[in-house]
């Protein structure tokens, strides 16, 4: 019952018979092998276009990477105001991009597309002492489970490009958010005005494998160096590539989302269906928020299962009362239906 | 014949083996599961006392950070004028410590501790506008396949030490200098004075496996901050402690490292006794740098052999005639005797 | 009528004649001639005990290395949601320390300390995600040109210790507020438990004299090394120590402040007694905000005068109406009563 | 005899008459007022040329930020081993800049052009891990009191446009250097291939005006914010072109230069007929290097002299015995005809 989050899980076995056959051979270093380029042609087939791909070594370097090829003096980043860039990255994001991440407000862990034109009027072009508006980024899913839909996307490009500013999606639950939308990864991207995209692969089956992916390449002309700079730049790259390679091979990435989303719609379904147990908020990923009361929660802890408090926003619908709580529970490829089934049958018993 | 660098061969099977294990289970993300205790707990034993260990993606982060564990505003790092914080990192040590680094001069690729002080006494304390002595760092192996004798290192340090200055050890490959000077780890590193260690493993037969070591305990009381905030925090850390338990068991990174070195005596050999070669210049590492004639060079190429010209340092013994050119040879724990005769054998025809 | 600033004021006739005869004679550079000694025992007396100063070229330098000197990787400070370091300064603060400034709201442009409790403890002790709070800033008088009493400081700095917090003041105004309060220097800053000041002199009849005034000697030690990193390190810092010296002397600066707070007395009273205008909400230093008709506002623009149009805070006592404008008017050593009563009348007229 | 440097003298009578002038007036903070520009304009025509102005506090703030708006990330500039950029700015270039300074050679202080090109040629287009050539910069006069002819300027900036590398030129003594040469400032900047200046004043005669010139409007788009976030923008900026209008007046910053240079010849002269001194190389701005023997100089700063002690350089024509020192003398616009002949009369006692 490990529900504390999907980067709890192993690696699939596929992944991991990839890696295998991997480590058995001679290849060039530092992503220049012909695996390397093999799989970087397979992002473009992915996305339907030619795109720029570059490989490292957590979604917080995607993210802070991503947004430091945007980079600009006295620049500011827009954000969600619970975005992981904020809340989760010990300021990496401001530290590689040398810029400063905005707070926007909006419901459900979504960015208000009104609320973020009003905040990239506050920056007026060339009145220096604010400084200047230089990128948008949104979560795709949110950090609160849900999922923008593609209408969604469009308002909030739809602003950035108004105002001239290039957008970044931190997708480190990407898969998950694609599944849910049954969509294409072109059409939840680029072809909705994304430029930039932090795609990951650790939280949804590998064990270590992140990748930027530019829509634009001329946003990726200085990136080779700002990665060198950065540190993330792998010699045994192609062991990242062989991960990418099997998680791409026959939708196998797909796959998981889709099983670690079905995982949470089955457990979405119990909680619904118990006394001691509520959703806090609707989501659609693979995560949910779940009010508990405290004894079924001490019970199922009791039993094994993993799962993290979080502390309650302020605007939710209905409060936590003092004989409750309030728990994020994450399922994964390797969740199992057992796994769910055992600890709504505890809660129940609660 | 890849002799280009040991960072393109790929991972020990059995290192394979325990990652394959790791893959199957569920454990708390971000270095706090129970192997990544079990494993910071073996590098006590590894180098006889309590140690502060913090694991990164690659060599460059390791230095990196390194230095950064240890930055003044205005400070300086003392390295020598070959050393790969200094040529092949991008500025990385730069940019993540906020100081400069400051090259020394010395044979071999070794620092020489007379113009070391020299240069540490052209940084007066309270002298504003030069900046101050931050630290000093040398390379074990060092970047011309020489390594520092236990004298050597305590010359460093002592000079180091006089000068209040904490020693960082570039350790990239730490297991080829072990095993060629024949000395526990804690002989090479904090008993000689050395403060902080970048662990390397992935040269050495890891995938991806760098380690930070501090042998005070007091210069890692920020480090967390610091690596999270780097980007180097990874998720599935476990996958990093899986490599390290195996590399570290039953001496088996020593072995690598012994294989890779005998190969490399192999090679040495070989080569003095060839006309169309000679030794660049001595080394005891896995690093060979061979003066080859270029008929031998492009059949061995044509042949399939994968090296690297070499730029000519301008204090060479004897210097490269126009028919000549300077190769490095680099061996690891894949390479195969095999491997090894065949070059010679085709450089021997030549 | 220029009311735009006070920083749009030229400087006062003492500070001009000590500045002309400062220019006749040779002295040591980079702050270490007799004069610049005998102005730093001047701040030891007007603070009632040792500290350690620093001159530097602009506010936003005097806040951005106030900063810096108690800098911690992934720290973050604690600042009302409208100061001049989150609002103003093109992220200079930021910059200068590496860490993100964190906004925190209260009334009248001053930070409640019970929001400030609960913000930092949203930065749990060894949470390496969040990052970790690092200190506390307050301006004083603050940017909506109120002035926190002294139990108000207390409380602030109150909080700030309790969380082993430093707590910097950006008095950029600080003489305003003074002589507002009516207590000593030390009775503002330190006796409260701020650490460290940025004291304004530019603002107040220098035309550049800022100063970084460490009361906690400690946070000093590694300053004199920022300063000179960060290019504030003048060469002819005697020309600041000499603005400094006919500032401090005979009371100049508090008569100076005394004036432009009577000034602006004088406009509210007489702004309290017009018709077409209102004050926007209290004041006490020598900014006041007040809303205009705008038929006024025009004439008073077409006839000479020098005021900013002000945004309208999300929370104003009373909205502005369509026919109304929200302006900011300030007050100088230099404003004249003839400038007030002219501007009041034209806007009585209007 | 204040010989320790030009920063030791105040400010010329007509640069303090115009500052205390423009005490007594308002205007328009953050360099927008009309005086602002009227001084911007005047640059145009010194430079014949329209060129972007900007004003700063410090000459390292003017080398730094010249350096940053032409930052690329992993950049590496090339600057003289001994340039103020690399020995006396406490490592500000690079923290602004986020580059490295790296060293060239050459004889007198002057860069060596063919060491140049073999630096640049060390950092390969498209070789990511040694860093990539950002700038070339070089100081005029240089730090050595050697000025660069015409060709010498030429011959540097060729081989930078050869490499598509901008150049900046360290002006901290441009006068002295421009009234030696007897050219005028667009024949010894942009004609030569000088894209951006560092434009010194205080050394002249000023008591804080710098100024960084663009001869390349482009370079300069973003440089507005890289000053505010530098902290660099003076509220009250016109005192800044208050002092640059009385300079630029009249020629009245050729003649102090003029002035300067002659105080330095005569001083030459002078020691060039002495038996107790001799020149420690040849120098033809108001910056000398002379050896002396210790009696004499013991004499001279018993009888008041000030001058500063100058380590050695290995490269000495002629050594310095035990019985002498190099000392370094600078004369400044304030340096009296007396002063040199009393220093001449008493070393010659000597």
């Amino acid at each position: 019952m490990f529900f504390a989050s999907d980067n709890w899980a192993g690696a699939h076995p596929a992944i991991n018979e990839r890696l295998s056959r991997e480590s058995t051979r001679f290849a060039a270093a530092y992503g220049t092998s012909d695996l390397d380029k093999t799989v970087e042609a397979r992002f473009n087939e992915i996305f339907e276009r030619d795109v720029s791909v570059f490989f490292v070594s957590t979604g917080t370097a995607a993210n802070s990477l991503s947004l430091a090829s945007v980079a600009r003096v006295g620049g500011v980043v827009f954000a969600h105001s619970e975005a992981h860039v904020i809340e989760d990255e010990c300021g990496a994001p401001d530290f590689f991009s040398a810029m400063r991440m905005v707070p926007v407000e909006g419901e459900s862990g979504k960015i208000d597309p009104e609320k973020l034109a009003a905040r990239i009027a506050g920056f007026p072009q060339g009145h220096v002492h604010h400084g200047r508006a230089a990128a948008v980024t949104l979560t795709q899913a949110t950090e609160s489970g849900t999922i923008y839909s593609l209408d969604e996307i469009d308002a909030l490009t739809g602003v950035a490009k108004a105002n001239g500013l290039p957008v970044h999606m931190d997708g480190a639950r990407f898969a998950n958010a694609l599944v849910s939308l049954g969509c294409t990864p072109a059409e939840m991207t680029w072809k909705r005005g994304v430029d930039i995209l932090s795609f990951g692969g650790t939280k949804n089956g590998c064990w270590c494998a992140e990748a930027i992916v530019f829509f634009n390449p001329d946003l990726a002309r200085d990136f080779a160096f700002i990665r060198k700079r950065a540190a993330q730049l792998f010699s045994k790259t192609r062991f990242i590539s062989a991960q990418f390679e099997a998680y791409l091979q026959d939708d196998l990435w797909l796959g998981m989302a889709s099983h670690a989303n079905a995982m949470a719609d089955r457990l979405r379904a119990g909680i619904r269906s118990l006394n001691s147990a509520r959703l806090a908020w609707d989501t659609t990923s693979n995560e949910i928020f779940a009010v508990l009361d405290k004894a079924s929660a001490k019970a199922a802890e009791t039993r094994g299962a993993k799962f993290y408090d979080w502390p309650a926003p302020h605007n939710m619908p209905e409060p936590v009362r003092d004989n409750e709580m309030l728990i994020r529970l994450v399922t994964s490829f390797a969740t199992t239906r057992e796994d769910v089934d055992q600890f709504l049958s505890i809660c129940g018993a609660g």
